[in-house]
């Protein structure tokens, strides 16, 4: 049991931790998007805006956690 | 207790935490596709892209931890 | 505590925490096809198809812990 084996947990703790808060965050952004195209589908242009804005900002702390996973497992920390 | 079996707790980690988060998020995004769809029968189409539009950058993130895991697992990193 | 004894722990917690999400997503996908239908009966054969459709997607994240969990029990990686 070295650092090289605690590396590996860490890679693997960071990208899996930082996935369960956006991957329901993500989920429930579309969900109130399809919600709202089904009571009024003319407002359709609108609400894809705000969904992609919302699903962007949601994604980019996954991304954080994988950056950091990322420089964990290639060893540039 | 080596690095080797370290190596297997962190591909284990990383696909388990990563399909917690997508799990459920992809789950809430049908079940607001079905809701609106109950609704709005007539928006079906619409709804279809945007349901599948949303399962599918929900499912990406457990790819990035699917990833993340094969890649332990199988020594690339 | 040798490397044979983290084997069966990596195994369990693959296909453990691969569960948690997957769970609860199904759950909801049939939870939000029961409502739909409860508030819509003539839109069953639809909702029905998004239904199975939902399921399957969301089981095959669950489905990709097991065969990870499989694959480090049975000693392939």
């Amino acid at each position: 049991m070295t650092d090289a084996g605690l590396r590996l947990i860490a890679a693997a703790l960071a990208v899996g931790l930082g996935a369960i808060g956006p991957g329901v965050g993500i989920g429930i952004v579309f969900s109130g998007a399809l919600t709202a195209m089904g009571r009024n589908p003319e407002a359709e242009g609108t609400l894809r805006t705000y969904m992609i804005l919302g699903f962007a900002l949601t994604e980019s702390l996954f991304i954080f956690a994988l950056v950091v996973s990322l420089l964990i497992a290639f060893q540039i920390i």
